[in-house]
């Protein structure tokens, strides 16, 4: 019996939440392509689609145990938070900004004295008109500087979705070759922060 | 019969949000003490305190005729925006932003083909820790872009909560006297500015 | 002797700002652009193009006066910024943000008991890679938060200078129809905006 | 003679930037605090305080060799720039955005094939009123994105300058100890960070 090297990455497991709440989105789609791509060509990353869309509207009346107890749609919500080594957000631009949806879902987590978000690396992958959702992401970087995540810089991919080619199918699934490879850049540079990140001094 | 002065300035109607939903929320708070403002030393100004509580999370899957039918919840709240001649935004800072409920109440009234805030006047009050929720106004000021909303820029009115004296009671209510003189101050700018923006060309 | 027919609309002086320095700016270009369309088709509305190249760099140690007094450069460009009734942006984008040159003329107006900048209209014009400028825009327009400037809020223009057809030539003239069209009625807009804000009650 | 521990930590050299040029600045006052504290008490991190008057407005005209020839005095800066392990800015707040001086500095060391700031840690403290220069930090971790800096989420430092103790003296030196603490946390936690970052696969 041999033991495994020593250089073996660990696999990270990244919880990937859509700020959409339409069956056919195009976030969804992003985040299956994700999925399709970390098993095919990405060893070490596993993305987790967290769905948001049970989650009660952020209230802390909700709340129990002096604010360190929640509803257990939440309970549930923040533990698959919790065991995630890092975050990819598939975030629509709904009137400049993130959804109410994907925000709700970002304050649950960041309730109570456990932080489920903090210090763990994040990379926003937008589809839009206009700027492809630029400016959701400006607002979602904002954001996580007090959810304390470190988000990954470059590359960037706000996918302008009414541009020709086709960008996505009726189901929202990714279908330009292009946007999928831009995709594939942004989880392995996501993958490389959160293993930088990863390294504590002993 | 005489006729009505031609210089009776016309009432405006505020339609106030509070971006909280618990009970004793400092912005509910916020907001009666706007309706008192304006009966006992505002003429001419009115607030309609609109609740945001029932909402359904947006979804564009919900919309009917086209993107031009709402739920019935949705409808009666696109109703009394549309009804108002400007807003006031009481709003709170989740994690350096808005809540994901107030963000959801914003983006119902912005869809389908009548768009119920464009070219309104507009002002923000918000209380909280540190800045006092300035960081969830400048969100917010970013989504009124696109919105159309005009809001006024002076005065802000961001209440450091937690600094002394006490600013609010525990049931929420405004109960320092500068505070509320600060807020009137933002009621008049808000006429002030609304009234200019009325006037056309014939 | 016929008096001038009361409905006559008076002539705005629009000081248009171009963030660059560098001779065959596009934001020159922009602002060229907009002086000939003014002359050719927008009657009531006229661009002093105000150059910031020569502003020395904002240091409060220069000032003199108790904080009223100014370098000669800067007075005379304080009074172009004073006698204007509304503003046109034309901003590049550099890192995400203004540039420093456009920043610094922002400032030194900004200086004194008298606020040059104050209660006026303004709009925004961007030429660039990607967003075509559009984080600028953003940065500027909380920039004029504190300014206490009111910008229109549609049209945007941020123009894609990188995609075909050519938008520009190599002296920084706009030479595409569309993107003219669009900045004529960026000018429209702001004239509109600017009249509806010099009503006052009497 | 013995060898030095395996185990040594490298001294990091934090290249520290002050956005104002008023002599007195509160901003050279805050560098030249952490230059006390990592002398005293932080082994490990060494300021090196790069003076940022002297450079020229950026300007791409003023670029040679194809864009990557620049200014002896824009040259010395990038170098300085170049040999940072990390950085730490001092930003005042000049109408709700970063000093024209800082931004003209962060643009010259962004230009040409080799990107001065790009793949560094970084930290910002200011002071001011209000929101303490709160809202110049946020538009400076704007610009960040296209550097591709990484900022350091906590703590962060903004001085209400205006406040009772007195914070600063009048050359701008820092004279509260409890501020003095807090810069001592942020420049911690940037060394721990850049730490982090410099631990890449091998």
């Amino acid at each position: 019996m041999e033991a495994a090297p020593v250089s073996a990455k660990p696999t990270l497991r990244v919880a990937a939440l859509s700020g959409s709440l339409r069956s056919n989105s195009w976030h969804h789609g992003l985040i299956r392509a994700a999925e399709e791509l970390c098993e095919e060509c990405i060893p070490g990353l596993r993305i987790d689609h967290v769905d948001i869309s049970g989650l009660p509207m952020a209230n802390p009346d909700l709340e129990t145990d002096g604010g360190d107890g929640f509803p257990p749609a939440v309970e549930a919500f923040r533990d698959r938070v919790s065991a995630a080594d890092c975050f990819l957000f598939a975030s629509p631009e709904y009137n400049y900004s993130v959804t109410g949806s994907l925000k709700n879902a970002l304050d649950w987590a960041s309730r109570g004295t456990h932080k489920c978000w903090a210090d763990k690396a994040a990379a926003i992958v937008c589809a839009g008109g206009d700027f492809g959702g630029g400016r959701a992401s400006l607002h979602l970087r904002e954001i996580g500087i007090y959810l304390d995540l470190h988000f990954i810089n470059k590359p960037e991919l706000h996918i302008r979705a009414y541009e020709d080619p086709p960008k996505f199918d009726g189901e929202g699934n990714l279908i330009d070759a292009k946007a999928r490879e831009r995709l594939k850049k942004v989880l392995l540079s996501l993958q490389v922060f959160a293993l930088r990140l990863q390294r504590r001094e002993n």
